[in-house]
Protein backbone atom coordinates (compact mmCIF):
# COMPACT_ATOMS: atom_id res chain seq x y z
CA UNK A 1 0.00 0.00 0.00
CA UNK A 2 1.64 3.35 -1.35
CA UNK A 3 -0.10 6.38 -1.58
CA UNK A 4 1.80 8.60 -4.46
CA UNK A 5 0.22 11.71 -3.61
CA UNK A 6 -1.05 13.23 -0.15
CA UNK A 7 -2.48 16.44 0.27
CA UNK A 8 -2.61 17.80 4.05
CA UNK A 9 -5.20 20.66 4.18
CA UNK A 10 -4.00 22.10 7.35
CA UNK A 11 -0.53 21.34 8.23
CA UNK A 12 -0.69 21.58 12.32
CA UNK A 13 -0.24 18.87 15.38
CA UNK A 14 -2.44 16.54 13.12
CA UNK A 15 -1.78 17.32 9.68
CA UNK A 16 1.77 17.18 10.23
CA UNK A 17 1.93 14.31 12.33
CA UNK A 18 0.19 12.18 9.54
CA UNK A 19 2.19 13.35 6.84
CA UNK A 20 5.02 12.58 9.35
CA UNK A 21 3.84 8.79 10.09
CA UNK A 22 3.18 8.24 6.15
CA UNK A 23 6.46 8.92 5.42
CA UNK A 24 8.15 7.42 8.22
CA UNK A 25 6.41 4.14 7.09
CA UNK A 26 7.39 4.90 3.45
CA UNK A 27 3.76 4.66 2.36
CA UNK A 28 3.84 7.95 0.42
CA UNK A 29 5.50 9.93 -2.21
CA UNK A 30 5.21 13.65 -2.33
CA UNK A 31 3.07 15.52 0.11
CA UNK A 32 1.42 18.59 -0.50
CA UNK A 33 0.62 21.07 2.19
CA UNK A 34 -1.76 24.11 2.68
CA UNK A 35 -2.83 26.17 5.43
CA UNK A 36 -3.83 29.85 6.63
CA UNK A 37 0.05 30.54 8.12
CA UNK A 38 2.71 31.28 5.50
CA UNK A 39 5.00 30.74 8.77
CA UNK A 40 3.79 27.44 9.53
CA UNK A 41 3.79 26.21 6.30
CA UNK A 42 7.62 27.55 6.02
CA UNK A 43 8.37 25.12 8.73
CA UNK A 44 6.83 22.60 7.70
CA UNK A 45 8.82 22.88 4.68
CA UNK A 46 11.85 23.09 6.81
CA UNK A 47 11.11 19.88 8.87
CA UNK A 48 10.29 17.75 5.82
CA UNK A 49 6.59 17.13 7.05
CA UNK A 50 5.37 18.48 3.16
CA UNK A 51 7.51 18.80 -0.01
CA UNK A 52 5.61 21.38 -1.83
CA UNK A 53 3.02 24.01 -0.47
CA UNK A 54 -0.15 24.74 -2.34
CA UNK A 55 -2.32 27.84 -3.11
CA UNK A 56 -5.50 26.78 -1.68
CA UNK A 57 -6.85 23.25 -0.63
CA UNK A 58 -7.77 22.57 -4.32
CA UNK A 59 -4.40 22.91 -5.98
CA UNK A 60 -3.12 20.50 -2.77
CA UNK A 61 -5.91 17.96 -3.61
CA UNK A 62 -5.61 18.22 -7.17
CA UNK A 63 -3.94 14.45 -8.57
CA UNK A 64 -3.22 13.50 -5.16
CA UNK A 65 -4.37 10.24 -4.07
CA UNK A 66 -5.16 10.31 -0.32
CA UNK A 67 -6.76 13.87 0.98
CA UNK A 68 -6.53 14.55 4.94
CA UNK A 69 -8.37 17.05 5.85
CA UNK A 70 -6.73 18.64 9.15
CA UNK A 71 -8.29 22.39 9.85
CA UNK A 72 -10.16 23.24 12.73
CA UNK A 73 -13.68 21.51 12.03
CA UNK A 74 -15.87 25.11 11.48
CA UNK A 75 -14.10 24.99 7.86
CA UNK A 76 -14.49 21.78 6.70
CA UNK A 77 -17.47 22.39 4.79
CA UNK A 78 -15.92 25.36 2.32
CA UNK A 79 -12.57 22.97 2.27
CA UNK A 80 -14.84 19.99 1.09
CA UNK A 81 -16.34 22.44 -1.31
CA UNK A 82 -13.36 23.36 -2.72
CA UNK A 83 -11.71 20.32 -3.22
CA UNK A 84 -14.89 18.30 -4.58
CA UNK A 85 -13.85 19.62 -8.48
CA UNK A 86 -10.55 18.60 -8.08
CA UNK A 87 -11.13 15.06 -6.55
CA UNK A 88 -9.24 12.47 -9.07
CA UNK A 89 -11.94 9.31 -9.34
CA UNK A 90 -9.54 6.93 -7.36
CA UNK A 91 -8.49 9.31 -4.58
CA UNK A 92 -9.98 8.56 -1.25
CA UNK A 93 -10.34 11.70 1.66
CA UNK A 94 -9.89 11.62 4.74
CA UNK A 95 -10.48 13.93 8.29
CA UNK A 96 -8.53 14.38 11.59
CA UNK A 97 -11.68 15.94 13.25
CA UNK A 98 -12.72 15.50 16.85
CA UNK A 99 -16.33 15.35 16.19
CA UNK A 100 -18.29 13.26 13.33
CA UNK A 101 -21.48 14.24 13.12
CA UNK A 102 -20.88 17.66 11.85
CA UNK A 103 -18.33 16.98 10.08
CA UNK A 104 -20.26 13.77 8.47
CA UNK A 105 -22.85 16.56 7.60
CA UNK A 106 -20.04 19.04 5.74
CA UNK A 107 -19.13 16.12 3.51
CA UNK A 108 -22.57 15.70 2.04
CA UNK A 109 -22.98 19.41 1.50
CA UNK A 110 -19.86 20.31 0.39
CA UNK A 111 -18.59 17.00 -1.65
CA UNK A 112 -21.92 16.31 -3.04
CA UNK A 113 -21.52 13.28 -5.96
CA UNK A 114 -17.91 12.37 -4.82
CA UNK A 115 -19.06 11.79 -0.83
CA UNK A 116 -18.40 7.95 -1.18
CA UNK A 117 -14.46 8.62 -1.39
CA UNK A 118 -14.53 10.64 2.06
CA UNK A 119 -14.40 7.89 4.88
CA UNK A 120 -14.37 10.37 8.27
CA UNK A 121 -11.60 9.51 11.05
CA UNK A 122 -10.89 10.74 14.26
CA UNK A 123 -7.28 10.35 15.94
CA UNK A 124 -8.23 9.81 19.72
CA UNK A 125 -4.35 11.19 19.90
CA UNK A 126 -3.62 15.02 20.26
CA UNK A 127 -1.45 17.01 22.87
CA UNK A 128 -1.87 20.83 24.27
CA UNK A 129 1.27 22.11 21.43
CA UNK A 130 -0.52 23.48 18.60
CA UNK A 131 1.55 23.39 14.87
CA UNK A 132 3.71 22.16 12.57
CA UNK A 133 6.18 22.51 15.41
CA UNK A 134 4.22 19.71 17.72
CA UNK A 135 4.20 17.26 15.24
CA UNK A 136 5.98 14.00 15.29
CA UNK A 137 5.73 10.59 13.60
CA UNK A 138 5.12 8.91 16.47
CA UNK A 139 1.85 10.78 17.46
CA UNK A 140 -0.56 8.07 16.54
CA UNK A 141 1.39 5.42 17.66
CA UNK A 142 -0.61 2.63 19.79
CA UNK A 143 -3.60 5.28 19.67
CA UNK A 144 -6.88 4.77 18.39
CA UNK A 145 -8.32 6.08 15.55
CA UNK A 146 -12.24 5.79 15.07
CA UNK A 147 -13.56 5.82 11.33
CA UNK A 148 -17.29 6.39 11.12
CA UNK A 149 -17.94 5.60 7.34
CA UNK A 150 -20.99 6.22 5.59
CA UNK A 151 -23.31 3.95 3.85
CA UNK A 152 -22.46 5.30 0.64
CA UNK A 153 -18.53 3.68 0.93
CA UNK A 154 -17.54 1.43 -0.90
CA UNK A 155 -15.81 -1.29 1.44
CA UNK A 156 -12.28 -0.79 -0.85
CA UNK A 157 -12.67 2.97 -0.18
CA UNK A 158 -13.04 2.33 3.67
CA UNK A 159 -9.88 -0.09 3.47
CA UNK A 160 -7.93 2.18 1.52
CA UNK A 161 -8.44 4.81 4.27
CA UNK A 162 -8.08 2.46 7.27
CA UNK A 163 -4.73 1.38 5.75
CA UNK A 164 -3.38 4.84 6.07
CA UNK A 165 -4.13 5.38 9.43
CA UNK A 166 -2.89 1.93 10.23
CA UNK A 167 0.23 3.05 8.37
CA UNK A 168 0.65 5.93 11.22
CA UNK A 169 0.60 2.94 13.67
CA UNK A 170 -2.92 3.24 15.08
CA UNK A 171 -5.54 1.03 16.09
CA UNK A 172 -8.87 1.37 13.98
CA UNK A 173 -11.93 1.10 15.66
CA UNK A 174 -15.43 1.89 13.48
CA UNK A 175 -18.23 3.37 15.27
CA UNK A 176 -21.41 5.44 14.11
CA UNK A 177 -21.21 8.91 13.88
CA UNK A 178 -24.11 9.67 16.76
CA UNK A 179 -22.14 7.37 19.08
CA UNK A 180 -18.86 8.92 18.20
CA UNK A 181 -19.62 11.97 19.52
CA UNK A 182 -21.50 11.20 22.94
CA UNK A 183 -18.36 9.03 23.49
CA UNK A 184 -15.76 12.00 23.32
CA UNK A 185 -18.26 14.35 24.75
CA UNK A 186 -17.68 12.78 28.09
CA UNK A 187 -14.33 11.66 27.73
CA UNK A 188 -12.49 14.34 25.82
CA UNK A 189 -14.85 17.15 25.02
CA UNK A 190 -15.84 17.38 28.26
CA UNK A 191 -12.81 17.63 30.41
CA UNK A 192 -11.04 19.83 28.26
CA UNK A 193 -14.16 22.19 28.68
CA UNK A 194 -13.34 22.18 32.65
CA UNK A 195 -10.30 22.50 32.49
CA UNK A 196 -10.43 25.84 30.74
CA UNK A 197 -13.39 27.10 32.77
CA UNK A 198 -11.11 26.19 36.33
CA UNK A 199 -8.03 28.00 34.34
CA UNK A 200 -10.06 30.89 33.33
CA UNK A 201 -11.72 30.73 37.00
CA UNK A 202 -8.42 31.39 38.84
CA UNK A 203 -7.06 33.92 36.34
CA UNK A 204 -9.74 36.01 36.75
CA UNK A 205 -9.28 36.44 40.35
CA UNK A 206 -7.55 39.50 41.98
CA UNK A 207 -5.01 37.57 43.74
CA UNK A 208 -4.26 35.16 40.81
CA UNK A 209 -0.44 35.81 41.04
CA UNK A 210 -0.40 34.61 44.33
CA UNK A 211 -2.85 31.66 43.49
CA UNK A 212 -0.81 30.41 40.61
CA UNK A 213 2.22 30.95 42.95
CA UNK A 214 0.84 27.94 44.66
CA UNK A 215 -0.47 26.17 41.92
CA UNK A 216 1.91 22.27 41.97
CA UNK A 217 1.79 19.13 39.45
CA UNK A 218 -1.49 18.33 40.34
CA UNK A 219 -2.83 21.58 39.17
CA UNK A 220 -0.45 21.60 36.05
CA UNK A 221 -1.56 17.88 34.86
CA UNK A 222 -5.10 18.95 35.48
CA UNK A 223 -5.06 21.97 33.35
CA UNK A 224 -2.58 20.46 30.90
CA UNK A 225 -5.45 20.06 28.13
CA UNK A 226 -6.33 24.19 28.74
CA UNK A 227 -3.25 24.78 27.00
CA UNK A 228 -4.74 23.51 23.75
CA UNK A 229 -5.42 24.99 20.39
CA UNK A 230 -8.71 27.66 21.08
CA UNK A 231 -9.72 27.50 17.76
CA UNK A 232 -10.11 23.99 17.27
CA UNK A 233 -11.63 23.80 20.51
CA UNK A 234 -14.20 26.09 19.95
CA UNK A 235 -15.42 24.69 16.76
CA UNK A 236 -15.40 21.42 18.58
CA UNK A 237 -17.35 22.46 21.36
CA UNK A 238 -19.99 24.34 19.43
CA UNK A 239 -19.91 20.83 16.61
CA UNK A 240 -21.23 19.46 19.69
CA UNK A 241 -22.95 21.64 21.83
CA UNK A 242 -25.63 19.24 22.23
CA UNK A 243 -23.75 16.45 23.61
CA UNK A 244 -21.42 18.38 25.37
CA UNK A 245 -24.58 20.35 27.35
CA UNK A 246 -26.11 17.04 28.31
CA UNK A 247 -22.75 15.81 29.58
CA UNK A 248 -22.18 18.89 31.79
CA UNK A 249 -25.54 18.70 33.15
CA UNK A 250 -24.53 15.13 34.64
CA UNK A 251 -21.19 16.47 35.80
CA UNK A 252 -22.87 19.79 37.53
CA UNK A 253 -25.37 17.20 39.08
CA UNK A 254 -22.13 15.09 40.31
CA UNK A 255 -20.47 18.02 41.69
CA UNK A 256 -24.19 18.54 44.10
CA UNK A 257 -23.67 14.88 45.03
CA UNK A 258 -20.25 15.55 46.01
CA UNK A 259 -20.71 18.77 47.77
CA UNK A 260 -23.52 16.88 49.76
CA UNK A 261 -21.23 14.30 50.96
CA UNK A 262 -18.69 17.08 52.58
CA UNK A 263 -21.02 16.08 55.11
CA UNK A 264 -20.74 12.43 55.04
CA UNK A 265 -17.00 11.13 56.01
CA UNK A 266 -17.63 7.58 55.03
CA UNK A 267 -19.51 7.90 51.21
CA UNK A 268 -17.27 10.96 50.40
CA UNK A 269 -13.83 7.93 51.02
CA UNK A 270 -16.09 5.65 49.16
CA UNK A 271 -16.64 7.52 46.23
CA UNK A 272 -12.95 8.64 46.28
CA UNK A 273 -12.18 5.05 46.58
CA UNK A 274 -13.96 3.97 43.61
CA UNK A 275 -13.18 6.78 41.63
CA UNK A 276 -8.98 5.82 42.32
CA UNK A 277 -9.92 1.89 41.90
CA UNK A 278 -11.92 2.65 38.22
CA UNK A 279 -8.76 4.79 36.97
CA UNK A 280 -6.47 2.28 38.42
CA UNK A 281 -8.39 -0.54 36.33
CA UNK A 282 -8.03 1.41 33.30
CA UNK A 283 -4.73 2.81 33.09
CA UNK A 284 -3.55 -0.99 33.99
CA UNK A 285 -5.58 -2.17 31.08
CA UNK A 286 -4.84 0.58 28.77
CA UNK B 1 22.26 22.14 61.27
CA UNK B 2 21.28 18.46 62.36
CA UNK B 3 18.65 16.21 63.75
CA UNK B 4 20.05 13.44 66.00
CA UNK B 5 17.22 11.62 65.81
CA UNK B 6 13.93 12.86 63.95
CA UNK B 7 10.47 10.69 64.73
CA UNK B 8 8.12 10.52 61.69
CA UNK B 9 4.50 9.56 62.54
CA UNK B 10 3.09 8.05 59.47
CA UNK B 11 5.84 6.98 56.74
CA UNK B 12 3.80 7.53 53.67
CA UNK B 13 4.85 9.74 50.36
CA UNK B 14 5.31 12.62 52.70
CA UNK B 15 6.91 11.51 55.79
CA UNK B 16 9.11 8.82 53.81
CA UNK B 17 10.10 11.05 51.52
CA UNK B 18 11.05 13.93 54.46
CA UNK B 19 13.04 11.47 55.84
CA UNK B 20 15.12 10.22 52.92
CA UNK B 21 15.44 13.92 52.28
CA UNK B 22 17.25 14.84 55.37
CA UNK B 23 19.21 11.51 55.07
CA UNK B 24 20.72 12.36 51.97
CA UNK B 25 21.23 16.11 52.56
CA UNK B 26 22.83 14.70 55.90
CA UNK B 27 20.69 16.38 58.27
CA UNK B 28 19.64 13.86 60.51
CA UNK B 29 21.00 10.83 62.51
CA UNK B 30 18.98 7.85 63.60
CA UNK B 31 14.70 8.13 61.96
CA UNK B 32 12.27 6.55 64.04
CA UNK B 33 8.78 6.09 62.22
CA UNK B 34 5.86 4.43 62.95
CA UNK B 35 2.26 3.92 61.21
CA UNK B 36 -0.87 1.67 61.34
CA UNK B 37 0.41 -0.75 58.68
CA UNK B 38 3.07 -3.19 59.63
CA UNK B 39 3.67 -4.21 56.02
CA UNK B 40 4.43 -0.16 54.76
CA UNK B 41 6.78 -0.43 58.11
CA UNK B 42 8.37 -3.33 56.83
CA UNK B 43 9.05 -1.93 53.01
CA UNK B 44 10.20 1.56 54.97
CA UNK B 45 12.94 0.07 56.89
CA UNK B 46 13.98 -1.95 53.63
CA UNK B 47 14.23 0.57 51.94
CA UNK B 48 16.33 2.63 54.50
CA UNK B 49 13.87 5.11 55.02
CA UNK B 50 13.86 4.73 58.95
CA UNK B 51 15.81 3.27 60.87
CA UNK B 52 13.18 1.65 63.81
CA UNK B 53 10.08 0.81 64.27
CA UNK B 54 8.14 2.37 67.38
CA UNK B 55 5.12 0.99 68.92
CA UNK B 56 3.15 4.05 68.86
CA UNK B 57 3.69 7.95 68.49
CA UNK B 58 4.94 8.82 71.65
CA UNK B 59 7.46 5.87 71.59
CA UNK B 60 8.48 8.03 68.75
CA UNK B 61 8.34 10.84 69.60
CA UNK B 62 10.61 9.97 73.32
CA UNK B 63 14.23 11.64 72.41
CA UNK B 64 13.82 12.87 69.40
CA UNK B 65 14.33 16.57 68.16
CA UNK B 66 12.76 16.65 65.17
CA UNK B 67 8.96 15.05 64.69
CA UNK B 68 6.68 15.34 61.81
CA UNK B 69 3.41 14.46 61.72
CA UNK B 70 2.59 12.98 58.42
CA UNK B 71 -0.82 10.70 58.86
CA UNK B 72 -4.24 12.02 57.20
CA UNK B 73 -4.87 15.11 59.09
CA UNK B 74 -7.74 13.62 60.89
CA UNK B 75 -5.66 11.99 62.72
CA UNK B 76 -3.89 14.41 64.15
CA UNK B 77 -5.27 15.23 67.33
CA UNK B 78 -5.01 12.16 68.61
CA UNK B 79 -1.21 12.04 67.84
CA UNK B 80 -0.34 15.45 68.97
CA UNK B 81 -2.03 14.18 72.62
CA UNK B 82 -0.09 10.96 72.27
CA UNK B 83 3.13 12.79 71.89
CA UNK B 84 2.89 15.84 74.41
CA UNK B 85 3.92 13.94 77.33
CA UNK B 86 6.91 12.55 75.36
CA UNK B 87 8.03 15.90 73.97
CA UNK B 88 11.42 16.59 75.39
CA UNK B 89 12.36 20.35 75.55
CA UNK B 90 14.42 21.45 72.67
CA UNK B 91 12.61 18.98 70.86
CA UNK B 92 10.34 20.45 67.53
CA UNK B 93 7.55 19.43 66.14
CA UNK B 94 6.11 20.08 62.18
CA UNK B 95 3.68 18.69 59.86
CA UNK B 96 2.92 17.57 55.92
CA UNK B 97 -1.00 18.03 56.18
CA UNK B 98 -2.74 20.12 53.49
CA UNK B 99 -4.99 22.04 55.18
CA UNK B 100 -3.43 24.19 58.26
CA UNK B 101 -6.17 26.34 60.41
CA UNK B 102 -7.72 22.32 61.22
CA UNK B 103 -4.36 21.21 61.95
CA UNK B 104 -3.77 24.62 64.18
CA UNK B 105 -6.30 23.78 66.20
CA UNK B 106 -6.02 20.46 66.43
CA UNK B 107 -2.66 21.10 67.45
CA UNK B 108 -3.84 23.90 70.97
CA UNK B 109 -6.24 20.73 71.67
CA UNK B 110 -3.84 18.32 71.77
CA UNK B 111 -0.15 19.63 72.90
CA UNK B 112 -0.91 21.68 75.48
CA UNK B 113 1.70 23.64 76.97
CA UNK B 114 3.90 22.12 74.76
CA UNK B 115 2.06 23.92 71.69
CA UNK B 116 4.93 26.89 70.88
CA UNK B 117 7.32 23.50 69.94
CA UNK B 118 5.19 23.27 66.56
CA UNK B 119 5.03 25.04 63.61
CA UNK B 120 2.52 24.07 60.85
CA UNK B 121 4.16 23.31 56.88
CA UNK B 122 2.44 22.22 54.31
CA UNK B 123 4.74 20.83 51.37
CA UNK B 124 2.92 21.58 48.19
CA UNK B 125 4.22 18.87 46.44
CA UNK B 126 2.72 15.53 45.91
CA UNK B 127 1.88 12.69 44.13
CA UNK B 128 -0.85 10.33 43.12
CA UNK B 129 0.95 7.33 44.18
CA UNK B 130 1.25 6.78 48.30
CA UNK B 131 3.01 4.74 50.97
CA UNK B 132 6.88 4.38 51.60
CA UNK B 133 6.91 2.80 48.24
CA UNK B 134 6.47 6.11 46.70
CA UNK B 135 9.04 8.02 49.01
CA UNK B 136 11.70 9.88 47.05
CA UNK B 137 14.40 11.97 48.48
CA UNK B 138 13.83 14.32 45.70
CA UNK B 139 10.29 14.43 45.98
CA UNK B 140 10.32 18.79 47.96
CA UNK B 141 13.42 19.69 45.78
CA UNK B 142 12.37 23.19 44.16
CA UNK B 143 9.06 22.97 45.57
CA UNK B 144 7.42 25.30 48.08
CA UNK B 145 6.80 24.07 51.68
CA UNK B 146 4.36 26.84 53.42
CA UNK B 147 4.73 27.44 57.04
CA UNK B 148 1.76 29.11 59.17
CA UNK B 149 4.03 29.89 61.99
CA UNK B 150 2.04 30.46 65.26
CA UNK B 151 2.38 33.44 67.44
CA UNK B 152 3.83 31.37 70.43
CA UNK B 153 6.44 30.24 68.57
CA UNK B 154 9.76 31.31 69.61
CA UNK B 155 11.97 32.96 66.04
CA UNK B 156 14.35 30.10 66.99
CA UNK B 157 11.55 27.29 66.52
CA UNK B 158 10.45 28.28 63.63
CA UNK B 159 14.10 28.95 61.77
CA UNK B 160 14.99 25.22 63.05
CA UNK B 161 12.05 24.11 61.54
CA UNK B 162 12.87 26.39 58.25
CA UNK B 163 16.16 24.64 58.05
CA UNK B 164 14.60 21.07 57.81
CA UNK B 165 12.77 21.44 55.52
CA UNK B 166 15.24 23.62 53.09
CA UNK B 167 17.50 20.71 54.14
CA UNK B 168 14.89 19.02 52.10
CA UNK B 169 15.65 21.37 49.37
CA UNK B 170 12.20 23.04 49.49
CA UNK B 171 11.05 26.88 49.03
CA UNK B 172 9.62 28.11 52.13
CA UNK B 173 6.94 30.49 52.33
CA UNK B 174 4.80 31.75 55.16
CA UNK B 175 1.41 32.87 55.75
CA UNK B 176 -1.53 32.77 58.01
CA UNK B 177 -3.68 29.65 58.28
CA UNK B 178 -6.64 31.36 56.81
CA UNK B 179 -4.92 32.57 53.75
CA UNK B 180 -3.20 29.27 53.06
CA UNK B 181 -5.94 27.44 53.59
CA UNK B 182 -8.11 29.70 50.70
CA UNK B 183 -5.49 29.79 48.10
CA UNK B 184 -5.04 25.49 48.46
CA UNK B 185 -8.83 25.44 48.27
CA UNK B 186 -8.82 27.25 44.47
CA UNK B 187 -5.35 25.57 43.43
CA UNK B 188 -5.30 21.77 44.96
CA UNK B 189 -8.34 20.53 46.43
CA UNK B 190 -10.95 21.94 44.03
CA UNK B 191 -8.96 19.99 41.67
CA UNK B 192 -8.86 17.20 43.32
CA UNK B 193 -12.71 16.70 44.11
CA UNK B 194 -13.56 17.82 40.32
CA UNK B 195 -10.69 14.93 39.07
CA UNK B 196 -12.49 12.47 41.67
CA UNK B 197 -15.86 13.36 40.36
CA UNK B 198 -15.47 13.03 36.50
CA UNK B 199 -14.27 9.55 36.92
CA UNK B 200 -16.83 8.66 39.38
CA UNK B 201 -19.22 9.97 36.58
CA UNK B 202 -17.79 8.15 33.99
CA UNK B 203 -17.30 4.99 35.65
CA UNK B 204 -21.15 4.63 37.10
CA UNK B 205 -22.32 4.41 33.62
CA UNK B 206 -23.69 1.11 31.94
CA UNK B 207 -21.01 1.90 28.86
CA UNK B 208 -18.46 2.89 31.50
CA UNK B 209 -16.07 0.49 29.49
CA UNK B 210 -16.58 1.34 26.07
CA UNK B 211 -16.26 4.68 27.79
CA UNK B 212 -12.81 4.37 29.22
CA UNK B 213 -11.53 2.40 26.01
CA UNK B 214 -11.66 5.63 24.69
CA UNK B 215 -10.56 7.79 26.84
CA UNK B 216 -6.83 9.18 25.85
CA UNK B 217 -3.90 11.31 27.01
CA UNK B 218 -5.95 14.21 27.94
CA UNK B 219 -8.35 12.56 30.31
CA UNK B 220 -5.47 10.52 31.75
CA UNK B 221 -3.68 13.87 33.05
CA UNK B 222 -6.36 15.68 33.93
CA UNK B 223 -7.89 12.84 36.54
CA UNK B 224 -4.10 11.63 37.86
CA UNK B 225 -5.06 13.39 40.66
CA UNK B 226 -7.97 10.93 41.20
CA UNK B 227 -5.93 8.39 41.93
CA UNK B 228 -4.88 10.03 44.99
CA UNK B 229 -5.11 8.52 48.80
CA UNK B 230 -8.48 7.95 49.61
CA UNK B 231 -8.51 8.95 53.39
CA UNK B 232 -6.23 11.54 53.14
CA UNK B 233 -8.48 13.13 50.62
CA UNK B 234 -11.59 12.86 52.70
CA UNK B 235 -9.72 14.03 55.53
CA UNK B 236 -8.56 17.55 53.86
CA UNK B 237 -12.33 18.08 51.79
CA UNK B 238 -13.55 18.15 54.99
CA UNK B 239 -10.76 20.34 57.25
CA UNK B 240 -11.31 22.72 54.68
CA UNK B 241 -14.79 22.37 54.00
CA UNK B 242 -16.29 25.38 53.85
CA UNK B 243 -13.75 26.82 51.31
CA UNK B 244 -14.15 24.07 49.41
CA UNK B 245 -17.99 24.67 49.07
CA UNK B 246 -17.00 28.48 48.15
CA UNK B 247 -14.93 27.26 45.53
CA UNK B 248 -17.35 24.65 44.15
CA UNK B 249 -20.07 27.11 43.96
CA UNK B 250 -17.52 29.59 42.01
CA UNK B 251 -16.84 26.70 39.75
CA UNK B 252 -20.55 25.73 39.16
CA UNK B 253 -20.90 29.51 38.21
CA UNK B 254 -17.84 29.56 35.66
CA UNK B 255 -19.24 26.35 34.16
CA UNK B 256 -22.83 28.14 33.93
CA UNK B 257 -21.02 30.91 31.88
CA UNK B 258 -19.17 28.60 29.89
CA UNK B 259 -22.52 26.64 28.79
CA UNK B 260 -23.88 30.08 28.19
CA UNK B 261 -21.12 30.73 25.56
CA UNK B 262 -21.64 27.45 23.59
CA UNK B 263 -24.39 29.71 22.00
CA UNK B 264 -21.49 32.66 21.45
CA UNK B 265 -18.48 31.17 19.59
CA UNK B 266 -16.36 34.40 19.51
CA UNK B 267 -16.96 34.85 23.49
CA UNK B 268 -16.19 31.05 23.82
CA UNK B 269 -12.62 31.46 21.85
CA UNK B 270 -12.14 34.30 23.48
CA UNK B 271 -12.28 32.44 26.72
CA UNK B 272 -10.53 29.35 26.03
CA UNK B 273 -7.38 31.61 24.24
CA UNK B 274 -7.25 33.77 27.87
CA UNK B 275 -6.91 30.80 29.69
CA UNK B 276 -4.28 29.15 27.40
CA UNK B 277 -2.65 32.30 27.85
CA UNK B 278 -2.69 32.39 31.45
CA UNK B 279 -1.73 28.91 31.71
CA UNK B 280 1.35 29.47 29.60
CA UNK B 281 2.65 32.58 31.95
CA UNK B 282 2.27 30.58 34.94
CA UNK B 283 3.88 27.41 33.15
CA UNK B 284 7.19 30.05 32.09
CA UNK B 285 7.24 31.76 35.39
CA UNK B 286 7.17 28.48 37.67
Amino acid sequence: MRFERVAVIGVGLIGGSFALALKHAKACGHVAGCGRSAENLRLAQERGIVDSVAQDPAAAARGADLILLATPVAQFEKVFSAIAPALGKDAVVTDGGSTKRDVVAAARKGLGAKLAQFVPAHPVAGAEKSGAGAASAELFRGKRVVLTPLAENPAAVVDRVEQAWAACGARISRMDPEEHDAVLAAVSHLPHLLAYALVHEVAGRENSAQLFSFAAGGFRDFTRIASSHPEMWRDICLANRDRLRAELARYSKKLEQVNRLLDEPQALEKLFAEARAARERWIRSS
